[in-house]
């Protein structure tokens, strides 16, 4: 079970780049994302993509998230350019129930204790979108990449664009 | 040589996704980013980054795209979900000249002709971002993130966020 928590979302400003963590997480092997701020409208675009796509992959708006992460059974981990290194950090992280985080621009600084590990996915400023994709990727050993979502709309590899196939 | 080719940019609409673009292609390892539109701003935004945080990354937007796709000397490869499977494709993907192509929501049907291979970091939607960072990673071997970038900011693994140090 993998989680991502999606912390500082503001409903304007973040909601394409949000969607784009939420997708993310879900191509790369994640099972559901949790979004600090109430987003209906967010929540709708996850939801119409797994109805088309496939996967059991859930998205929950408005969370408690401080509750969330204090209260979490397994382990809990932020994404962060300030963390260690990915590569020493990933041996260590277990995929039974694991919780990434993933803030927009700024962070309240007590995520950083809240959390049992911060990792950095490289110490330069890239993107959180960036850094959740290579971080699960990393995490699956590539495995999710494969995965089939068994959805209505299936891609066929090379169809150059356009070609949807009806899965069932 | 790693170049990165951005279609579709709607400077009002795109500038925020764009730069994530941009930053990651620069954090993987890319040289340089060309985007499709005119935009002043992200350049700025882009070149700040790069002035702070060291190396030799170029932007340059507003380029005559299908001249330098058709042109290219090198490989051209466009990320696409529609595009070969990653894992088949990367063998045969040189990184002496390359140039990664990545759309914002819909791409002129004549890409698919015009570059030389289609690759799909997976067959589900998700972000361009992802799709970048994950190609790069795999690309390179994992070796960017280990990149000395020189510049005047340096964050130390394991900071805890905030402490920025100056590299020089």
């Amino acid at each position: 079970m993998i989680t991502v928590l999606r912390l500082g979302h503001r409903p304007g400003r973040d909601r394409r780049v949000t969607t784009h963590v939420a997708l993310t997480a879900r191509a790369f092997g994640a099972d559901a994302v949790l979004v600090s701020t109430k987003d209906p409208r967010l929540e709708r675009t996850v939801r119409d993509v797994v109805r088309r796509f496939g996967g059991s992959f859930r998205v929950e708006t408005g969370v408690p998230w401080r509750r969330v992460l204090r209260d979490w059974a397994g382990t809990t981990v932020q994404l962060t350019m300030y963390g260690m290194e990915l590569d020493e950090s990933l041996p260590r992280i277990s995929t039974d129930d694991v919780l990434v985080v993933v803030g927009a621009e700024k962070v309240p600084g007590d995520v950083y204790r809240l959390v049992d590990a911060n990792v950095a996915v490289g110490n330069q400023p890239h993107s959180e979108v960036a850094a959740l994709a290579v971080f699960l990727d990393r995490l699956l050993g590539g495995a999710a990449l494969h995965r089939e979502f068994g959805g209505r709309l299936r891609i066929r590899p090379g169809s150059k664009g356009r070609t949807l196939e009806s899965g069932r």
